[in-house]
């Protein structure tokens, strides 16, 4: 290699200005440039170079502090950004086949740039373009290229005001008439408006709607997807039938237009429904590749690893961003000091490295896993569309589901804490807006919601391996797992006869240490878990009550009662004392100002089309 | 006691609407109107509904959620509800000598309403007007009456641009000149700007500043105060010499306008120095009732408990919000359940209970305790007031300075994460700004950072626990306090030989063993060290090196030079890679919108003047 800052390394990464980091910098035990080209490879580096430029030289992206836009305002200027994106052209369909950690270096760029940008991106061409593409069949594929060229918008409506985790009680419906040939799509009541849709607020205008399909004679197959029009692409007016508005104001990325909808006896044609996962005949019958309705929810969930291993990258970038932040703040911050005249800066006192340091330190370590667990997707994704049915591949992806939802969860409760922490050790200026701690922490938040709550993909993650622990204390199977991860568990009891006998704190420093600790930790867990479970299971409570049984909790309500102010006071819909939940949330989400109003800027999209890749010249 | 729900009870604690909310209160195994009653008192209570009532009739506090206010229009929004306060006269100075309490519950009612409201009142009236109360000699006493009337409005200026925590080091300066009976103040440069500063931004006329005060021939006798006009009250533009401005957004709290000031040779007469600590003769001889700097200062900052106690209140009052919305929802909220047809309120869920009944308890909890301490305050103030001398005076001053500290940061980290699980709890609904978990965290999280930070804090009150048992240690003497907080710790060496021989975990559930243990683990702690400490100084390090010996942290900067992104992307002033952390952070802040320009509503300070109490015959 190279001797670091010469020729086209220089240009890569140029030296940083001199000044109060100096002294840091050179007392680095490595040089910077080196571990740069060694964790991102010379390719990835000039690609997020090429991004990073085209965004600060063009004015479209400039940051103006000062600015503090309005909702709208700021929602015109992100839609302007996502279209000069498709302009830029900074990734063909074709290089994401070739490099798919390319998609995800992409999304962390504009990510870094501004959560609001790459989620408006990604939801119309990831998200709806992917599931129109591995839901839908051929007679969909047209809407891809339409995707491209930004000539209709898309957004992806599972979650509905009254249900999110339980995706399966959806209660939007789709009834097909075979006179007409088409289906009925139907909310039955408010608190089945599709609700929390990222594009569909202001812009989309289509949405992969997902609904209880039923035949007639009344028989319901259960969920199933279909692509619907929900505004006129030529004016962004809402289609016959169609309520669709805007949710309002959210604690971060305001940029993206959350939406509802409510579906008034929509009649769209029989061709609607995206139908890998099961399909109906002109006449009505019911046709599926599955045996039952779960399997083949199952399927159609499936990708869902594609988003918790995407949350897993932003909020890596989020931790890279904020404790870039705090430590450079550190190393330049000087208070008290060993004399009344002199002061030191705060990175060196043992208080601030041991709040930061150990998040500098987890945000490497979880960069190296959510790359790494992105590639193994990319693997199980091939062996799919190859129509891979081995063992193998069942297994592989049941442990990526596994490994996806526990990191998801860890890699995002990480990032906040960090964000925080990093915001608190920037003290007061940590808190003044324009340092920007405040916008990653409300933009890092929903990773720890969306695609499934932390605490429920906790449990998917804890089934996995109860599961496979059942295996092994019935049939005597092996702990195997395609990725390995796993693996270490064959060997549980004896792992649990370990008992530690390390004598001293410089041995504790020793990785191995910590590692042993922690296989110990799990496999006694998973062990206590496993008998509590089938302690419950035999003193006669059925499965649902064994995984909850109750406790402690029916005087909550009263206690708040004596705490909370009157509800005017209180000032949150969802908290209000008569607990009509939705009606209160509902009612305050349309007494929002241009709830339903179509956004100003619409020939933005309608008139204004992007010419994709016009500006890649200039990159 | 009359049967609650009857007679005057019933106009004091109304029935809530019957709706889904009934089930549980139906179970609860108290009445919560009798708790409410045993806790508050009736006097209280009433209180409380007077100050609730106005506002919530008073169309100035009408909450218009899809308002979305610009900076500048809540600014001014803030600033006329301030001035209706004064209006209500909810409480008179007389009534807070007789009650003090009440203070602490104003506070709390127009925080739970609105922290910025509540600040901006405070700082004015509590902040800045008991600074000059108890800072100043009868010669300041006019400006009480200036406050009470807002013919001038003030604030509390202490921490600069690159000074916080060490407020000793603070670098204004305050030359006295004997010819002209004149102080001269002066910033030396941008980053002694006074920085921060609560109601500076846009509204104060008058500012509480502390500077180095020197005398003729240049001796410096430490930091002092100084009420110094910076404004003009009937036209607020600044006094001659004067740059003020506004610091700009923030991640909360953004109807109070902090501001900065820079000092250029601003003369002010003699008599503007608050001369209780330290005075200075026409000819410039410095007279001062106490020995030294060190012992003056310790007395000037003495009042810091004041602050500390009423963020715990403040804090306190956000968890108690949190807990509400979220318990409320989460017994309203309804997913999965036993059977595919019947889903459950998510309450019912262990995972919900262990996430959101520890935060209720601990709103208890720390609502018990924050009130005591607080009642225990005013014992010591009045002790002050009367001129007790005593020992126990001196000793229970430093014990509410130890238990304030560490009361604070408990608190303050505590609601923090509390409305952290709450948001993730209530899931997407609970990311809608209209639900205002948001609000309350931006508003809640800066409760860690001011009148110190929560780090070092805490190592005031271990420096206070340490302190005791170097006493024990030494001259054997006991552990006593005033308030006996740490009493139990006389018997540690018996504490520290107790071992954990609970066998069952019904046992568990007693609070004596939890009592025990937490007893336990104080004791090892502080042994512990206590033990490394001296360690640490027959090794030879001294005090400073001792209580902060470093390790593990050069290569910190560079790590962060490889994932932090382009300072265009990071966006970042106190993050940019030159390091140049307060020249970036000054131009950021001075490139903000109308940063020195005279807010537009300023004739509702000049002209529109408040008659106090005007509106306390409608309450």
């Amino acid at each position: 290699m190279a001797p670091p800052g010469e020729g086209r390394d220089a240009a890569l990464l140029p030296e940083f200005p001199r000044g109060p980091l100096d002294t840091y910098r050179a007392r680095a035990s490595f040089s910077w440039k080196e571990l740069a080209l060694f964790a991102e490879g010379e390719d990835m580096l000039r690609f997020k170079k090429t991004i990073y430029s085209a965004l600060e030289n063009d004015p479209l992206f400039a940051r103006s502090p000062g600015a503090h836009l309005s909702l709208e305002k700021y929602r015109e200027l992100n839609f302007l950004r996502c279209k000069r994106i498709f302009e830029y052209d900074f990734l063909s369909v074709g290089g994401m086949f070739e490099n798919p950690l390319k998609v995800s270096t992409l999304t962390q760029c504009l990510g870094m740039y501004d959560w609001s940008l790459a989620a408006k991106y990604l939801l119309h061409t990831l998200v709806f373009g992917s599931a129109v593409f591995s839901s839908g069949s051929e007679r969909h594929f047209a809407y891809i290229q339409k995707i491209f060229s930004m000539e209709i918008f898309g957004c992806f409506a599972l979650t509905e005001l009254s249900h999110g985790s339980n995706a399966k009680a959806i209660r939007t419906t789709a009834h097909y008439n075979p006179a007409t040939e088409e289906f009925i799509i139907h909310s039955p009541d408010f608190e089945a408006a599709k609700f929390w849709i990222g594009n569909m607020g202001k812009t989309a205008t289509h949405a992969v709607v997902f609904a209880q399909l039923y035949v007639p004679g009344g028989q319901c197959h259960g969920l199933h997807a279909f692509i619907i029009q929900i505004r006129d692409p030529k004016t962004l007016l809402p289609m016959p039938g169609v309520m669709v508005g805007d949710i309002g104001k959210k604690l971060g990325l305001n940029g993206l237009d959350n939406g509802f909808a409510v579906f008034h006896k929509v009649r769209v044609p029989r061709q609607s429904l995206l139908n890998r996962m099961g399909d109906i005949t002109p006449e009505g019958t019911y046709v599926s590749p599955f045996k039952d309705a779960r399997q083949r929810l199952g399927a159609s969930l499936g990708s869902l690893s594609w988003g918790r291993v995407a949350i897993m990258g932003m909020a890596v970038a989020n931790l890279k961003l904020a404790v870039s932040i705090a430590v450079r703040f550190s190393a330049t911050r000087r208070q008290f000091g060993p004399t009344e005249d002199e002061e030191i800066p705060v990175l060196e006192y043992q208080t601030q490295q041991w709040r930061l340091l150990p998040y500098l330190a987890a945000a490497y370590a979880l960069d190296h896993f959510s790359k790494s667990l992105f590639l193994d997707l990319v693997e199980f994704q091939r062996g799919l569309a190859a129509g891979d049915r081995s063992a193998r591949q069942a297994e592989l992806g049941r442990e990526i589901h596994a490994l996806a939802s526990a990191g998801k969860s860890l890699a995002s409760w990480t990032a906040q804490q960090g964000i925080q922490e990093c915001r608190e050790a920037c003290g007061g200026h940590g808190y003044l807006a324009v340092n920007r701690l405040g916008v990653l922490r409300d933009d890092n938040d929903p990773n720890s919601t969306y695609e499934g709550d932390n605490n429920v993909l906790l449990q998917q993650t804890s089934n996995y391996l109860l599961g496979l622990l059942a295996c092994r204390v019935q049939d005597g199977a092996c702990f195997r797992s395609p990725l390995k991860s796993v693996d270490f568990l064959d060997s549980y009891p004896s792992i649990l006869d370990q008992r530690f006998e390390v004598s001293s704190v410089a041995d504790c420093l020793d990785s191995a240490v910590a590692l042993a600790a922690y296989k110990w930790l799990v496999c006694y867990l998973l062990r206590e878990t496993h008998e509590k479970l089938n302690q419950e299971k035999r003193s006669g409570s059925d499965d649902f009550e064994a995984r909850n049984n109750c406790q402690l909790k029916d005087d909550a309500v009263a206690l708040v009662d004596v705490i909370a102010p009157p509800d005017f006071v209180l000032g949150s819909p969802i908290g209000r004392a008569d607990g009509e939940l939705y009606k209160n949330l509902w009612g305050a989400v349309l007494q929002d100002s241009k709830v339903l109003e179509r956004a100003s800027w619409w020939p933005e999209f309608s008139v204004n089309k992007p010419v994709t890749g016009s500006l890649k010249s200039k990159l």
